[in-house]
């Protein structure tokens, strides 16, 4: 999508270890008609596959799911970070690597509020390893539900999730991906 | 909000402590649909005092606040709470205690993403003890920036902080005021 690619161009900053900062527009300050245009874009994208619940993971990607959820007219919902990891039999739970921290945390979702019926669409504003996405498809697994795919924001390509991702067969669908960073150098993948 | 209240008395469950949970429709699972027709309330109440920037916090205030900043058409900006409380000069921090979860933690604000010429409406899911509100307002004056007023989904109107930021002169529109919890049974403020 070239207004995203534009964007990252004009105001993302890179600092070393690949981490690309887009936190004038995507992931602390929040460029609203931007994200609602990228959101546009996704239910074009997937649209004919029929979600019936918008799923992300607090708190960057939950900007663009709610308008994304908006535009489909489902629920929203968020994945939550969990600070001391006490299991839970009314939640659904996956362990989660950061590539950009550095460290693992736990994710859950409550049991109650994904069913066999759902057909789930899975939005973020990154996808780099792929931890946090392979994380969320495995709730959507475990709870019997659908996934219909993946609508990304960014995907850092030369990380390989998302390529991973199609190749097991998930519609994963990235506005921008980034296929290499070298030396601060952008080049998007056509 | 008539449709509000009809959700918490619906959908709402309460726990020991004054603790009500909202999970189905406003903080973990949100119900996009409703949360558009809160934001378009917030929208009539807060148009004439024009602001520039929405602000809240990380990671329940996000769903609202975009809606509100969508239907504005203006850039929503949220605090992030902070893991490891280490300063930066770049950023405003504030110390912030949760009354539900029975701590203090730091929530900051990049500071090239506040300034003197914006003017800033404060959005969050709940208002209790008003500290998280506390904190962002003083995020907002030590910017140099003009807070517009708060505008809030639920208020805990018992536990005093929304009534103690109106005899402070701040413009508080909270769409839905609990005023007891008393064994589980809510009033609504009128």
């Amino acid at each position: 999508m070239r207004q995203l690619e534009e964007a990252i161009l004009n105001y993302g900053r890179v600092f070393p270890g690949n981490v690309l900062k887009v936190d004038s527009f995507l992931n602390h300050q929040v460029d609203v008609l931007l994200s609602d245009k990228m959101a546009e874009e996704l239910y074009h994208v997937f649209k004919d596959d029929s979600p019936t619940k918008i799923l992300t993971l607090e708190a960057s990607g939950i900007a663009l799911a709610v308008l994304v959820a908006r535009r489909f007219g489902v629920p929203m919902l968020f994945a939550k970070k969990m600070r001391t990891a006490n299991a839970s039999p009314e939640a659904y739970m996956e362990d989660v690597r950061s590539f950009t921290r550095g460290k693992t945390f736990t994710i859950y979702v409550s049991k109650e509020y994904l069913s066999p019926a759902d057909r789930v669409l899975i939005v973020d504003d990154f996808l780099a390893t792929g931890s946090a996405a392979v994380g969320m498809r495995n709730i959507v697994n475990r709870a019997g539900a659908t996934l219909c795919g993946m609508g990304i924001a960014i995907e850092k390509g030369f990380q390989n999730g998302g390529d991973e991702l199609r190749a097991a067969g998930v519609k994963v669908h990235s506005l921008a991906v980034i296929d290499s960073m070298t030396d601060g150098f952008l080049t998007f993948r056509d």
